[in-house]
């Protein structure tokens, strides 16, 4: 699917701003993003006035617009690169497309600029196929189909909620990996969309994203906040976490969750080695998410996102509340985001 | 790894011959042939005799060899494609690499042709992770990782049963499939390796495949047969649904499942338009398997190869028996095969 294709006024690609100078990301971005709204969410604990170029159909919201639709004690829970989710709550379309400040479009191996509005969207719109494993990739992708055996009961799919994208030169990893491989880039160009099985569990990265918010928008929830998150992505957890509640809840409801194409390039951001020097209480906290992800069911009656949303704040306090105040504090965050939902998006 | 740092003691090379000339097949694969020891299986129902070119460690094995290791009456599960198992049932190996004989190696992304016995033995040497979906693809790859977000006490990984390598010009669609679009063929290199997740189910081929011997040998059963199963791959179902039998043994015992790199480069082989005019049973005998294979729960006594083959074979007739004699016949052929296993591989 082309860019000409879109119906961009489906669309609405957010960016979260920790850096107050945009001019570089969003020129960039320019041949992929004309055309298309952008909301623009400034981190709340950024002091300066962002810097951005002209000529973009563009909405900038900041710490007073928080504080007046969401009001100033919730404004806390969209600091740093949470900041985001505030675009995903306002917004009224039906995809959203969101990619860090630090990531600029990559090449693909013809040595083309990688369009990754498009191919988000168009991984949104082709069905997705969790119910059984295709050798051959995205079967819905020109030249490719279903392998010998793949069920043809099963070959129209299922709805696609999220696309995950992919990253070249620094690849999505952790402060400790990112601090002993400083070096390390990754180069690797895979040519491929997959569906990730139903039941598979896999942390989502929110660095390059597309979702389609009419089927799971308030599913996208800022709830694992680490104490000492930081600026840079390797300390982050919340859009891991957040992920596999999202992939839970698709799982649940009968959606796909796509990974692969498109990448994008990013480039350095922070210290590793300083980041080393701080202990990753993410890594803590995977370790218990995983069994609970595992064995976790929503109940049947859980039909609508936000429920599930629910059932599952519900489920994280009572099991793995008393692990760490961490999780106590995502499964009230999750709460309230719901409440922030329905509140938001019944008044408009 | 390397050709030089596989220890090729360890792997047989299993090849069906459903053609008498080898020469071109042999002679295209020769670079990566040899040092390997060769079992050639000829097909039982092929009267001429082979012909193999000269310079390879080699063994063939006939029908007169069926009849003396296995009884005449059994040999005849080993016709057409199923010729193959024979080679698995008398290896002594820990490796298996089975590659069609018209297929030869293909040509990577730079122009280099592939070692498709190194890669998967490779693949079969470093460790699967069904567990958790890595989105970075094979984190044991050089350059590559886990990404943020997988669990560390995750990273080390269970062992790999098999490797299914994919296919380049032919793909491996099937009957209707293949006759429908005639002229499709598969150009798109995916230089990717991954671990398809625990309980997910896939369509393996035998047509281009290396599985793990000593770990899940028994496994690989030659049991679902249709009833009109052709010389053409696309007209067969014995390795995709032996393959879903592999796939659920292996999540069962804690092994993984890999799948992507080595490609093939698939010849042309028989007729589309004429396997259009048969009617393809293999539709209606996976729609079966799916809920089967979905609902199935082995034992947790069965912790063999060899039980879980027999309590796989007891589900099928009790459960798929009364659908379809193919399925009863399946049921026979893998409690069958069993016997036969023990019996060849105790007596040496």
């Amino acid at each position: 699917m082309s860019s000409a294709e879109i119906n961009k006024n489906e669309v609405d690609i957010v960016i979260g701003a920790l850096n107050a100078d945009l001019t570089s990301f969003l020129t960039s971005w320019r041949p992929f993003f004309t055309g298309f709204h952008l909301i623009v969410v400034k981190d709340p604990e950024l002091k300066e006035e962002l810097s951005i170029p002209e000529g973009f159909d563009l909405d900038v919201y900041s710490k007073t617009d928080m504080d007046k639709i969401v009001g100033a004690s919730n404004s806390t829970m969209f600091s740093g690169y949470s900041c985001r989710y505030f675009g995903y709550l306002i917004s009224k379309k039906k995809y959203i497309v969101s990619i860090d400040d630090d990531c600029v479009p990559a090449k693909d191996l013809k040595g083309f600029l990688v369009d990754a509005v498009s191919q988000h969207v168009t991984n949104l719109e082709n069905p997705a196929t969790p119910l059984f494993f295709n050798t051959l990739y995205d079967p819905y992708c020109e030249g490719a189909d279903f392998v010998r055996g793949y069920p043809f009961s099963l070959r129209s799919g299922v709805p696609c909620a999220a696309s995950c994208g992919l990253w070249l030169n620094l690849a999505d990893l952790d402060a400790p990996t990112q601090a002993l491989k400083t070096e390390q880039r990754n180069t690797s160009y895979v040519d491929a969309v997959m569906t990730v099985p139903a039941k598979a569990m896999l942390p989502i990265s929110g660095i390059n994203i597309a979702f389609n918010r009419e089927l799971v928008g308030p599913a996208m929830v800022p709830a694992l906040r680490l104490a000492g998150e930081g600026k840079v992505r390797w300390e982050t957890l919340e859009d891991v976490w957040g992920g596999m509640c999202l992939k839970h809840i698709s799982d649940h409801l009968g959606y796909g969750v796509k990974t692969g194409l498109p990448y994008v390039w990013r480039n350095e951001r922070g210290d590793a080695v300083e980041s080393l020097r701080k202990k990753w209480e993410g890594m803590k906290l995977m370790e218990k998410s995983v069994p609970f992800f595992e064995s976790l069911k929503l109940p049947e009656t859980a039909l609508k996102v936000e429920d599930c949303v629910l059932e599952l704040a519900k489920a994280v306090k009572e099991q793995l509340g008393s692990d760490d105040p961490a999780f106590t504090q995502a499964a009230d965050a999750m709460v309230k985001w719901i409440q922030l939902w329905n509140s938001v998006n019944s008044s408009s």
